[in-house]
């Protein structure tokens, strides 16, 4: 079918109810790219679907070309729509929730197109030693099949984290308290669920990690978001009556600002004063290369703090291995949830890291990452700062930062990015409420470094100045 | 601090609120072996205290020394409290919810007294070859360390499950339709939330798997029993409403009974009719040694039908997965979950998994471990029957059931088996509501063959009579 006329008319009793509104908080493009996806979502657009051009939907709805270009490609990347924008832009036959997985699908919109993903998050799993990886497999081959619970983790497991987080966090632990997990992701869901109570509050960081508070809230957990700063999350913005609250001080992701050591304080110190559970996301904590490490809330604190990390950035997400460590009352409602539950972290993962913890592997590769990390950084940052291009965040970590003066201007530079077969993040959808903050993050791990150092003339192109086909919102 | 002497009286007034009631439908050792699990819990009772004999407490709280006898076993069993009973009895410095695993303390009280586990649901690990598992293992040695999320699983594994349900479980599905989970409970937990809603209510069979209801209602939902008798649950009584109906069709858990086939389509009748989702735990699915098996609900009714199966009862629960066949819609809600929690399952048993399937280990186990299963229920089934002890269930799977005629005679056996060194199941713990049914569920696969050989004297003498120290009840 052709889409009908109706789309195109900004009145919101048509039969596909595309309605913008000026002046809102939302952006134009947000606000259509969403009506379009709640369109396909519901069947109002049905798989092969013909959308009109950017122009010809500019002009009926009365916006800016840049307005549907930057909708189309949103939704381009989400993969609810296919083809080249323009004429020939049509719903997709399978929308995006039902596709098994990104793996499965031949890669029309995202593999053709995306030369390059500067996303963060992704490890630089390419660096990880092949010989290293081979020989803690055949280790861990040798340990037999067990028909052990293992609740907490491997004994094994749980001694190489404590001697990790010793030496490269400084936090001494017996092996006891640690908790092998499923990663952090799955630690949170956890948390939210054997720990949390359905209706209590949780303080996230705004910007944050938006799965988190999608597991938050899909537990029933109300969340308030708390500014954050170059200095991190304010603890003085956290309100009275929070259960708990879940932050990245190591890294604040998406931000990437470290929490002063002041703040770290007061945050603990209200902890204690108010009952409130502290969540450690230790997000990129392995990975400073400029200065030592503040302490950890964990170190500072550990009766209220509840500190998460994961095998998946600093090695490899196929490990799906990570690890807690809790005050006992804590620890004890996991275990007690897990047992109920029968569930538990997947041992497999855990002998491999077992392997590579014993053999050195662990250590080195993490000398090794971080010297890695700290040469592109720089070299992305030395390229961009020559630019004028402005940077937040720490020189840490695994991304940087540019941020945007409007949401405008973040859908038009992604979009244009994705022209050039880059895909960048933006900061907007890191907020669970109204952004307040744009931007692009750009993650420099999990690319070749070839390939980053290739593009890094467009980078500073794509940056440095406003998009091209940027034209005033009608 | 030595108990007070408030402990041993009835009153419900006293320091310590043991107050058992007669004529309750909940036996008096449950009730006792409750009340002192909460002082223990709440910090009444604490690490150290000394309980009075069994004796003394049964004359003080006038019930009879069976009951005190069996509630101090319950709660040793539980590891509650440590010491033989009678003089000596003390509560544990750490109550179990407070250990980190089972496996990290040294075992007091399981270790020393328990020679052979007989509970269900544990697998014959010992049984798998060695050099089988090593194999695999080093064969996934060679696969790169990805960066992809594989939220559905890896291709490689989705695609021997496919071929693992074509062969073995007669389900003739697309790769495209399976998705990896982390085990079956995993895959209940994440329907839960994923796809159920928060009130909706379960049908769940009564009795059956307990950590399916623990999480079902952990996510908010209604859990309703549904009998089970010789053919498997009974489809005409579950409740009409019901959104989603829990079941073990190939081998009910704990009853043993398979779903006939006349009930098979009943259920996935209703299901169609009245809108229910049909879950279909395969478990012990594989294990048939005497028929061949019957289609599975997922084959009669693959649009209502959500399949899940697990690599732990047939291969190790060292490897974490399992997998999940279901209808678009759910398939697609999991997925989304997947997405927006950031959990997937852990990719590293995966392909330990594939490899076992890929040089045919997955299928040889699989033969052999039918054939020793076999051989164990008969010589179970054989010396039981003999002795004249009635059993129930098919003659199918990794365990059977031995009915008793009360929860005092339960609780009786059970304890008298413990002190000879045999941990058997009860049926009683099975139920969601009040149990209506009791007797020994005896799991025959986790131990090694000549210890269940040594221990079948004992079995039948203490499943053919009455426990030597059975007493009439006050």
């Amino acid at each position: 079918m052709v889409l009908p006329e109706e789309l195109a008319v900004s009145h919101p009793d048509t039969a596909l109810p595309i309605s913008l509104r000026r002046g809102s908080e939302i952006p134009l493009a947000v606000q259509l790219a969403d009506a379009l996806r709640d369109a396909a979502a519901t069947g109002h657009l049905r798989g092969g679907d013909r959308l009109p051009s950017t122009r010809a939907l500019a002009g009926r709805l009365g916006v800016s070309r840049t307005v549907t270009s930057a909708a189309y490609e949103q939704l381009h990347a989400e993969g609810w729509i296919a083809g080249r924008h323009g004429s020939g832009t049509y719903v997709t036959t399978s929308p995006p929730a039902d596709r098994p997985t990104d793996d499965t699908i031949p890669g029309e919109v995202r593999e053709q197109e995306i030369l390059l993903e500067l996303t963060p998050g992704v490890p630089w799993a390419e660096g990880l030693d092949k010989s290293a990886w081979r020989r803690a497999w055949r280790a861990a081959a040798d340990s037999a099949p067990t028909t052990r619970e293992n609740r907490a983790g491997l004994p094994d497991y749980r001694a190489a984290i404590a001697e990790h987080l010793l030496r490269h966090r400084g936090l001494a632990v017996g092996t006891d308290s640690v908790l092998a997990t499923g990663g952090t992701t799955a630690a949170v869901v956890e948390l939210a669920v054997a720990v949390l109570a359905p209706g209590e509050v949780v303080a996230v960081e705004e910007p944050g990690y938006q799965r988190a508070v999608q597991s938050f809230r899909r537990a029933g957990l109300q969340v308030v978001g708390v500014p954050v700063d170059g200095e991190g999350l304010r603890p003085d913005l956290v309100p009275a009556g929070v259960r708990a609250v879940y932050c990245s001080p190591a890294h604040q992701y998406p931000m990437g600002s470290r929490m002063s050591a002041s703040r770290r304080v007061d945050l603990v110190g209200r902890a204690r004063a108010e009952g409130m559970l502290l969540i450690e996301d230790d997000y990129d904590g392995e990975l400073r290369f400029d200065v030592a490490p503040l302490p950890l809330l964990a170190a500072l604190a550990p009766d209220v703090v509840v500190h998460l990390g994961t095998t998946s950035k600093i090695l490899t997400p196929a490990l799906g291995v990570g690890w807690m460590v809790a005050p006992p009352s804590v620890t004890a409602a996991v275990l007690e949830y897990r047992d109920r539950s029968g569930t538990r972290p997947s041992p497999a993962g855990q002998r491999v890291t077992i392997e590579l913890a014993r053999a050195g592997d662990l250590g080195r590769h993490l000398r090794k990452l971080r010297r890695e990390l700290f040469q592109r950084r720089s070299m992305l940052s030395t390229a961009l700062t020559a630019a004028g291009v402005p940077l937040l965040g720490d020189d840490a970590g695994a991304h940087l930062v540019v941020p945007f003066d409007s949401a405008e201007t973040e859908l038009a530079r992604l979009a244009a990015a994705e022209k050039r077969g880059i895909r960048l993040d933006g900061l907007a959808r890191h907020f669970a409420g109204t952004p307040t903050a744009y931007g692009a993050a750009i993650g420099y791990a999990g690319c070749s470094r070839e390939a980053l150092d290739g593009a890094l003339d467009i980078l500073v192109d794509l940056l440095r100045r406003e998009p091209e086909h940027k034209s005033p919102v009608g």
